[in-house]
């Protein structure tokens, strides 16, 4: 059996947009162990999307459609879907009360073509759009299943990993589980020449490199007739790993670093402060984008000023004279400063030069200074992150917060 | 003439990595005005490879090709292309000759493999590759063109602009031009009522509206004989739409609204403070993000407790107590405090819930609050974001964050 990933929207052949949802599709379907060898994109054109369906639907068993499910006319997955099972657009009651309670929780009128939404072909399974209007629907064609689901990412990511991968799930006799090993400080070419011959001789589990955003991701993926029977053929390959890796390994199961570490302090009970220069509250944004964590953090500063360093930090004008902002100096007053302030367990600060401009000889752009601190431990690092490439501002602060982050976590567990 | 985008890797099925290159080479050719239908990806499986090229050939006029011209056994499009075209593969001299510098200019020998990179198909034309060993190739075949470049991102991107998008731009006679008005706080289904039939009216120009991330787009392109005529065609259309949406549009051909943000203050030579709690830094971080927003942005406070409410900005005791962090009377004296703190013209402050927790039945989860107060006006705002959704947390952040930017670009314009 396989499956194909098929995407819909103008957009798409615009280049409005990069297609991060058959990213995320293919590499779930990986997870589950499912063949798929055909990725499609097509505009919201009637003629071009029912000819590229019949075409995907000769040679793919499940087709999985993001797009086209919006309320405007150009949107019209649903209609040409219909139209090849031969089946009429009903109204979904149910639908229409998700959509009307939608809009009625924004306080706002339903628009007369999100209607449309509800259309669903008759006998067709709904399933439940929990983030935005667009139900999804899975209608059954020629003994294949088209699966329809909403082109906004986060709707999509929720629908098919809710609804659409327990379906996926059933179609196959084994059960394939999967556990991740996710690492950070270590690049993807030394990682592979570690564990090469490793790699090479685990049939299952399997194990799979996977770089993104930084980190670095292990998929280990074992087949077997239970879950719990695959889970036992994963548990020592993981821990081998980890020993390997040990000084890379940040969570397992768990991308996110500040979710990690949030739950870290939290198990401890420690408190976090943060004085943030160059990543300028990138750091206070990724602990606060996780729930709960105003339990260990309530103090962030962004001084983004040798002025701002002084009165909210009480770095010294000295210190500032004597060294520049960018320094070992005064990322550890800023540490201090901000710990003093807050009374927090733990200070992480961070001042460096994140370009384009700002950057000499001596302190080129991607020089950062990082301090954390806590009662009794000092530690600072001075960060290279420049690769003399031009738009790095962005990721010389990601690397800088994700590093950040990375050393709380080794210093905590070291507690 | 259509063109198609065909993606060649089975590191893409697999989801290992996004297709950057075909949205790259999509905005490319969108840029260029010519038409792309169809998006293809398929793995290094020779069969459905020729399988899914021939399926191309019946709809596309050129089908640019990436990925598979590798050295290794698994990098097998030139051979299928070849087998199409019945064209046997020769060796290129001059190509070999630059594999080889490739090499001896790292130091290196040049693998035996990498000789199979220097097999063209006979009277095939070839493509410098500037940044590594695999040339392009041009095959001309059944009145269709196939372009072959290679799958690393910055080694096709130099070849397509260097030598592909001089050949493609010879084929179109007429300069296509674009231009996108940004809009925020109208949905798509309410703007497209307002102007549906003025859309159906515009072909030359054409107005295609877009959402993304909560804002909206609207692209008018123009197609004429040169990019002065296409251009002189747009500016009214834009012009009217300005008038028409007038509440809601934040720039022209700039979607970053931080970036329309920090422009215009440094236009206007005013400095920006912020306060933040719930959005916990994301605003800070949006508006650092814009290279030299430190000439208009010097001090964020995240006061993510009422104590630090009360020690950061001053916030009184009794207003906490009295109203709660939640409430206009608070962010009104978080930030008069911030501006008090930094001496910025401009100061923004945002107090809500978040969630998924910490909502009560008369402040419930989206509850927010929000202040922008200058040295002589104080705007307040109580929105209500949540939609009593699972995984709200993000999207309440996210549009705090834009709602109170572009409430600033709105009160600047005013100044």
């Amino acid at each position: 059996m396989n499956v194909e990933i098929f995407s819909i929207g103008t957009e798409l052949l615009l280049g409005d947009i990069v297609n991060t949802n058959a990213q995320f599709i293919a590499l779930k379907l990986a997870e589950l162990g499912l063949s798929s060898y055909h990725q499609t994109t097509v505009g919201d054109n009637p003629e071009r999307l029912e000819q590229a369906l019949r075409t995907s639907l000769k040679r793919s068993d499940i087709i999985l459609c993001t797009g086209g499910l919006g309320p405007t006319s150009d949107d019209l997955t649903k209609e040409i879907v219909a139209k090849l099972a031969g089946l009429d657009l009903v109204l979904d009651q149910e639908s229409l009360n998700r959509i009307e309670s939608y809009f009625s929780f924004k306080q706002q009128a339903m628009p007369y073509n999100n209607q449309k939404q509800a259309m669903i072909p008759k006998g067709a399974t709904v399933l439940e759009n929990q983030r935005g209007t667009a139900p999804g629907i899975m209608v059954e064609l020629e003994g294949k299943t088209i699966i329809l689901m909403p082109g906004v990412p986060h709707e999509m990511k929720a629908m098919f990993v809710d609804q659409v991968i327990p379906y996926l799930e059933n179609l196959s006799e084994d059960k394939i589980v999967s556990s991740h090993l996710y690492l950070y400080g270590i690049g993807e070419s030394d990682m592979e020449m570690q564990i090469k011959d490793l790699m090479k001789a685990s049939i299952n589990p399997s194990i799979a490199p996977y770089a993104s955003g930084g980190t670095l991701m292990l998929r280990v993926t074992a087949k077997a007739k239970t879950q719990d029977e695959a889970q036992a053929l994963i548990d020592p390959v993981i821990e081998n790993l980890s020993q390997i890796f040990k000084d890379y390994v940040y969570s397992i199961d768990q991308e996110n670093m500040a979710h990690v570490l949030v739950n870290l302090l939290k198990q401890m009970k420690l408190t976090l402060a943060l004085a943030e220069s160059c990543t300028g509250g990138m750091i206070a944004e990724m602990i606060t984008s996780i729930p709960g964590s105003s339990q260990i953090f309530s103090y962030g500063v962004t001084s983004y000023s040798n002025e701002a360093k002084q009165k909210l930090l009480n770095v010294k004008e000295e210190t500032l004279k004597q060294y520049g902002a960018v320094s070992t100096q005064v990322v550890k007053e800023m540490a201090s400063g901000v710990r003093t302030l807050s009374d927090a367990d733990i200070a992480i600060s961070v001042s460096g030069i994140a370009g384009p401009g700002g950057g000499t000889s001596d302190k080129p752009v991607g020089l950062v200074y990082l301090c954390v601190t806590t009662h009794d431990k000092t530690l600072t690092k001075k960060l290279l992150l420049g690769r003399g490439r031009p738009n790095e501002r962005d990721s010389i602060r990601h690397q800088t917060s994700l590093i950040a982050l990375k050393t709380v976590i080794d210093l905590v567990k070291d507690l």
